[in-house]
């Protein structure tokens, strides 16, 4: 029986011929990633043990991104343990304030993950590497500290759902949009415990941000991991950011998937998520009248070049309205810059939106615009469960950033084309 | 016998023809103001007035500026109630994140405060606005609620002391330098209640931000407000910032006061007011070798457009040192903007500083570089008392941007002159 992408990496990192799902392996680890959240627990389960050393000072990386620039006193200590750890064991790859961006933004940024990779992260959304083509997945602060000292870490080998994408995105439809179709579609326990699948020629449509965005919210349909195959766009970016060596799979043809799905990304209209489930989607024509009083641009799903772009594209020339607040958070300080100098900065700002230094923040509801009672946002991130970002009686919609961008214009949830 | 400055503006307002030290008069108010954490409690007490009506909406501020974007639920229910008080009231001066910026950066930069102004402001730096001959206090939240209902405000005219400043400073040398030498003179309560009034040819070689600097500080010597001669920066300044009509106050010759200092802004050098107290001022060479894990350059008191300037021109091809986090926080959207188009932003991220969106924050231990325990500071901002920023067991150090910007370099705190 052939195998899919997903279980090709994973026979290749356990030094297996072949691995069948359900099948228990021990694989081989290329990147361990924790947060300043996660990584403190990590480190005090590495120290019970007793180890003076990590398996590999260069295949750990520590982002304190979640909390940071420090929210609070408790925060502050969260981060200085994740500083004094990475210090004394002389992790390469930690990421000080100025540094620093939204960990998933930032390790492919940094070339720290490649195709055809096995990275764990003590973060749900590790699984946004599977646009690269690696094989990664968010595991416990527990599993962080045995990989931390092992390099290695057991694993199910998952089922996979087959996602063969055909056609091209409209214009205004982006990676968020395919995403939260899906999640619509299948539900957010969906594609439990299996990995999810991107083929077919419309793949080659989406930009390497669209699938940024559609491997990030994997998790949200409950997925293991979700991967795309490694094509042109793949090879360049990989180019661009890193110097390693990597092998791209690709599944085979007689690869057992337990469902298949052919989805044409034409028919794709923008799609919001509503609360307080990411599969909750409608269709931006079916949102009906909803005032809102924030809007988020930002965070791992959404808070790339091509995501600033589009805001700016739909911000130029345009005012927020006098009920909203517009944050706009770029996840890394090169994606920042890039922004900047590409003048995205100047339309914000016009435009009445803040710019924040990259941070986590309000995705989870950490700080940089958390909302209170009965306030709904807008926002570009990957969740919308109660009292995500703030208060219990608060609500988030889900979008991408043309929405959010339009819906901060017009003071309730709108499409760039319900623009002047 | 003659008035001082403070004396005339309060006469003025008084309606009196002259006023003497100690005597209790009630005065006009020019501006009102208040913030997040003081509007909430103002507006309680309002409310229980049942008035349905401010004393005049375009008289009024409101500034959610100290915990803002949103750090927290609390905070949210906050900037909630000033927002719907603003609403309902139609104060037209509410600033919305993205309009928001530092309160007392932000007033004279809308042209909201002009020379011979009274200014009463629910916070402690409300003494600001005495950079443009006007007189202004800080006041407590019961007494911004009674200003906004009757547009009038009680004081007890204060004694003066006279501070006649003479000759120009050195390169590296500014307005946080003269007041911090200034405060380790007479102490943190060498003003007790008294205008602290500037005058001589000295204050000609201060910009406006150098003044705005030293009337921030007023407080921190314990003053009722500190205040400048209008002279013809001073006029430049209004003119590109206000369209309103004002009058210029000059104090009398035979004007008294309580105590006189002559100081020669030659022999003043760069300034650290160690913890935890303003007036434990040392020079620079006297500040020995102590290692710094944070600097935050902003705040009302040096948060403008010159301190940016400043910073840069010491990070400029240079790096922030490795175990230091360097935080810039221009204090307006302005601010923001004209720093950006400056390309002082591309000097900050490139030397490893993280831009932060307007705020107070970290100043008062709010949110945006919290410090933990043992951690130290230098900054940019006016007050260093036991866990001002963090941690009881943290220190802040009180400096120029000139010398916090050398000090992110240096790891420890040192004057631009120490670096290569």
């Amino acid at each position: 029986m052939g195998m899919t992408m997903t279980q090709k990496i994973l026979a290749a990192h356990a030094g297996l011929n072949s691995v069948k799902p359900g099948q228990l392996i021990k694989a081989k680890l290329d990147m361990v990633l924790g947060n300043d959240i996660t990584s403190p627990v990590a480190i005090k389960e590495f120290d019970k043990v007793g180890l003076d050393k990590v398996f590999d000072i260069n295949k750990i990386a520590i982002v304190p991104d979640h909390f940071t620039p420090n929210k609070d006193i408790k925060s502050a200590e969260q981060v200085k343990i994740c500083r004094e750890f990475s210090k004394k064991m002389g992790i390469v790859n930690f990421f000080e304030v100025g540094q620093m961006g939204v960990e998933h933004a930032l390790l492919p940024e940094k070339g720290l993950v490649v195709p055809g990779d096995v990275v764990i992260g003590a973060d749900s959304h590790t699984c946004t590497y599977g646009a690269l083509g690696a094989f990664s997945t968010g595991i416990g602060s527990t599993d962080m500290a045995a990989g931390m000292a092992t390099g290695e870490a057991w694993f199910k080998v998952p089922e996979a759902i087959k996602f063969k994408l055909k056609g091209k995105p409209r214009k205004w439809v982006g990676g968020k949009d395919v995403i939260l179709h899906i999640i619509g579609m299948i539900g957010v326990d969906g594609a439990l415990y299996k990995s999810m699948e991107f083929t077919g020629e419309g793949c080659r449509e989406l930009s390497m941000d669209d699938r940024f965005t559609i491997a990030n919210m994997a998790i949200e349909a409950g997925a293991k991991n979700g991967i795309f195959e490694v094509d042109e766009k793949t090879e360049e970016y990989v180019k661009e950011h890193s110097v390693r060596a990597y092998t791209a799979y690709k599944a085979d043809e007689d690869a057992e998937y337990c469902s298949a799905y052919e989805i044409d990304l034409d028919t794709i209209k923008p799609t919001v998520a509503f609360p307080h489930l990411p599969e909750n989607a409608r269709t931006i024509d079916n949102v009906g009248d909803i005032k809102i009083h924030q809007v988020v641009i930002g965070s791992c799903t959404n808070g790339r070049i091509e995501d600033m772009r589009i805001a700016a594209e739909v911000l130029k020339g345009r005012k927020v309205h006098g009920d909203v607040r517009c944050i706009i958070i770029p996840a890394t300080q090169k994606i920042w810059k890039q922004a900047m100098n590409e003048g995205l900065f100047d339309i914000f700002i016009d435009s009445g939106a803040a710019v924040s230094t990259p941070t986590c923040g309000p995705c989870l509801g950490g700080h940089m615009g958390i909302l209170a009672k009965g306030e709904r946002a807008v926002s570009t991130t990957n969740r919308n469960f109660v009292g995500r970002m703030g208060h219990p009686e608060s609500e988030v919609y889900l979008a991408s950033p043309a929405i959010a961008a339009a819906s901060a214009i017009l003071g309730k949830i709108a499409g760039p084309e319900e623009l002047d």
